[in-house]
């Protein structure tokens, strides 16, 4: 008979869209359905998710969706996945089902799946074949797990995202006793996170950026900005009890900053006391030393909370000289110009701005690569692979294991739509299913319910807009109309030339605002001639705004 | 009278093309004049240089143009300079008049100006109204030094780019004794690296890189490749100091690494042994543990040697499993994702790539927050004008001169194009000279002399071609033929025709070889369509290839 099946669809030689299929005989389960943000130059793309068509062409044999934890490329793309799957089961813990339920009921969707609360201190529960138990990891999301699968086939430990926090904020460490039980019952294969497999160590403890804030924000007389993922709910609790200590109100600004701090604190993951919390038009009602600002936009993301006072914009609040900006998060690569230009924007506004180059305001929430040693010998599972991370990642993942004496032949680097294959004497990639991504467009646009999930077949119905504006380098001025390329919507003159007016009064409207940053304009423009464009016809095309300077 | 004026052009709250511009009376003088590479979203730009309006407008007042070192950005723009402006003197260190003529020559520039060798242990110089002094300072490329302006309007100091290196590989360290000297002479005038100003402590010698060196590359027993900046000339003699250690052979690879390799190693700058040197079709003669390659392309610049290497596209040589790869330098912002890309290429063909995340293989070559502080001390400068960096950075640097005790109402933060003036009693801005960037496109077409340089005024002449190709992203097949946005280059149909078939085969040709990355794509689509452009009109438009994958 078949062995066990390992069929990553996401997140291997890459960050970001987690997605692991398993297969053993006739049943499939899921584990994680995320999402990845563009680079940069894939124009017009607001998402990136897996390729959903192997789980389509399955979909009577998928059991479940297994969760780690609530990060967006471990979750986000679930509301996507149900849409084109049905999956009639998602488990994962108590915190990570609520942001998911949120997302669910967000798109419409709250009645696709059945959620199941994953108990890390509770029995084994059996999905099909699959006997599963959640094991608690340390990260910075709280409720993280690894999954340990079990079939008639092997023991396999898939980690999740995960460090090995001695002191975490909320005391949940990663289990370490657990994970030596576990090896000591045997473990045919880890499926491991690799992300910072080339960094030596030991990751700092998230408590690290709590003592830096305990040092940082007492001694400071103006207001205060702490920005880092909505996610972070103990980097979030450890502003807020400085900020107690210190007797400063709090404000939280960010629709998702906000979301996660309501789900959170419903649930009682983060502790903050009602008459500390201010509404934002509140903050102008206290001195700005009695005041500190929970905001999201640490990825120098365009239009967030962040991005919009460093560029004076924000109707709720703004920088003053003598106020300081925390950015307790690190750049995910390719977003470091983004943030620089945050950086300078607060700083010409004359705060004073600390971030992870210098200050210890972040801590990762990967294992370095002695952690990942650690895990290795805790389980010293039979074969290896490595996952979550790009492919340098995953090959100084292979190296560490290979160092601890697992077998280089049974250890698989392996890539997205790799059929990989477990039996009692080998692993091996034995075929390969289809795999890639799909681009979702459309965010700016309205109602997330109208978003566009775009293929190929879908990009051949609804066509694409690329709007060429041309701009003065010297002094930010027009040069000329935007002209328009349109493929596929209709050639009917009248709406292009709607179209074309649209976007050069959208262009003349910013430029008379000040706003010449080209990722603004590009938002702008995609924003206002999709909606004209969707008003008319009711389709939304792909929308390329393309700024050139000359 | 009127005091001496400092007017920054360029390299102020950015990185990059640093000018700087005293005036004292009827004379000026220009300190440097580089250039920058283009950010991302600069589309269809090679090279970033400052507008030279301001200079044009007062050529007959401009004695010199004075050179700190020969980074490309403090040297790069000095042949579009030239072009633009008559300017009859140049004065630097040897090895940076070096560069530049090498530089001028490419130009055919090499009569335009008188080159000076400027003396860091010689006499004083007058030029004009100013006494010049060089001063020697360690930085990551020989020869670099200080320059003192004194004039009866005051005595400035200007760095240039620098660190305290007590230990630097060619023994020429910064001139401490001197600088403490001029402090005690008295200075009006800091104009100061800030750089790295928010970083703590001090940076490391560059002769750790050479002591990681001495444990990394001996116990390899693959082919060992080195990639660092061509102008890095001691990383380049560390590396060959520990090849003849263990006996290896070095290659040289790369047009503008063997250019340096050739003009320090001519001035006596770099030592290697003739018979150490291969040619780089000779190294498949020796085993591949006896040879060690020196190559460009370490922020993963397109079509560069280490790029077309990890995608396994270079005529020359290749990597193999066992093989190391050292990455000696640190991505400039806006390169992250080039580097990843070429670090997993590296790593998917089997080699081990060691890079400044997972090894101690590079150092900066700027002052951290202790050096600044060293230099305010030994300088005790009345006012300080931090150049060289972000505004985040002249920030950070501004609060160091303030700690050191320098009167906060003599620390003056400027922009491009302020014009700084200095008297007796106070540092003031003053007034404002049209500053800004010209670009300059093309350098992928033909010869560097035929290069475009493109302003507002040429962009008319000259036209832009926009060209749209859409590809597959599961498949990375082209969709439909590629389509054309034309302006100002005439509309004649037949010509249009040729460039989209041109584009078109470009495209297919690429596929055909299997070359997906975006980058190189719009390369290959530039070159190609702009020569046939240029065949047919021997004109230049501007070119911009935007690659839409759906």
């Amino acid at each position: 008979m078949a062995g066990l099946r390992i069929i990553p669809l996401g997140g291997l030689g890459e960050v970001g869209k987690n997605m692991t299929v398993y297969e053993y005989g006739d049943d499939m389960v899921v584990v994680d359905a995320g999402l990845a943000f563009p680079r940069d130059e894939q124009l017009g793309v607001d998402l990136v998710l897996p390729d959903f068509s192997f789980l389509s062409d399955n979909a009577e044999r998928v059991r479940a969706v297994l969760l780690t934890h609530g990060h967006e490329d471990h979750v986000g793309g679930l509301p996507y996945l149900l849409r084109r799957v049905p999956i009639g089961h998602i488990w994962g813990t108590k915190l990570t089902l609520a942001l998911v339920q949120s997302k669910l009921d967000e798109h419409g969707l709250l009645r696709a799946a059945e959620l199941h609360e994953a108990d890390p201190e509770g029995d084994p529960v059996d999905v099909g074949p699959f006997r599963l138990e959640w094991v608690r990891m340390a990260h910075s999301i709280p409720d993280t797990a690894a999954i340990v699968l079990e079939t008639p086939g092997g023991r396999v430990v898939h980690t999740g995202d995960y460090k090995i926090d001695h002191t975490p904020v909320d005391g949940m460490r990663t289990d370490v006793g657990r994970l030596a039980d576990i090896g000591n019952r045997g473990v045919d294969l880890l499926v491991g996170d690799s992300t910072n497999a080339e960094r030596p160590g030991v990751t700092p403890s998230e408590r690290v950026v709590g003592e830096a804030f305990r040092q940082l924000i007492p001694v400071r007389t103006g207001r205060i900005f702490v920005s880092s993922f909505a996610s972070n709910v103990h980097r979030m609790q450890q502003a807020i009890d400085v900020a107690a200590e210190v007797d400063r109100k709090v404000a939280v600004i960010g629709r998702s900053m906000r979301k996660t701090l309501n789900i959170s604190r419903n649930l009682g993951y983060i502790k903050i006391p009602d008459a500390m919390l201010l509404k934002p038009h509140e903050l102008e009602e206290y001195p700005r030393g009695k005041t500190l600002v929970l905001c999201s936009g640490s990825q120098g993301e365009p239009l967030s909370a962040l991005t919009r006072i460093a560029y004076n914009d924000h109707p709720a609040t703004s920088v003053e000289r003598g106020d300081t900006v925390i950015i307790s998060a690190k750049p995910i690569p390719g977003n470091e110009l983004r943030v620089h230009d945050t950086i300078n924007g607060l700083a010409r506004l004359g705060a004073e701005v600390l971030h992870e180059e210098n200050a210890v305001v972040h801590a990762s929430g990967h294992a370095n690569a002695e952690e990942l040693r650690t895990v290795l010998s805790l389980l010293r599972p039979r074969c290896v692979m490595p996952v979550h991370g790009e492919y340098r990642m995953q090959a100084a993942h292979a190296r560490l294991a290979e160092d601890a004496g697992v077998d280089p032949r049974n250890i698989v680097i392996a890539e997205n739509g790799s059929v990989v294959e477990l039996t009692d004497d080998r692993i091996a990639i034995v075929d390969q299913v289809q795999s890639g991504v799909t681009f979702v467009d459309g965010l700016g646009v309205g109602d997330v319910r109208d978003v566009a999930i775009r293929d190929r077949q879908r990009l051949s119905e609804d066509g694409v807009v690329i709007i060429v504006a041309t701009l003065a380098a010297s002094n930010g001025g027009a040069v000329s109309p935007p002209e328009l390329i349109v493929r596929g919507v209709g050639d009917a003159q009248p709406i292009i030339d709607e179209l074309r007016a649209e976007a050069d009064n959208t262009l003349r409207d910013c430029l008379a605002q000040n706003i010449t940053e080209i990722k603004l304009l590009q938002e702008h423009i995609h924003d206002n001639v999709g909606q004209v464009l969707y008003d008319r016809t009711g389709r939304r095309p792909m929308i390329l705004p393309v700024i050139v300077e000359v």
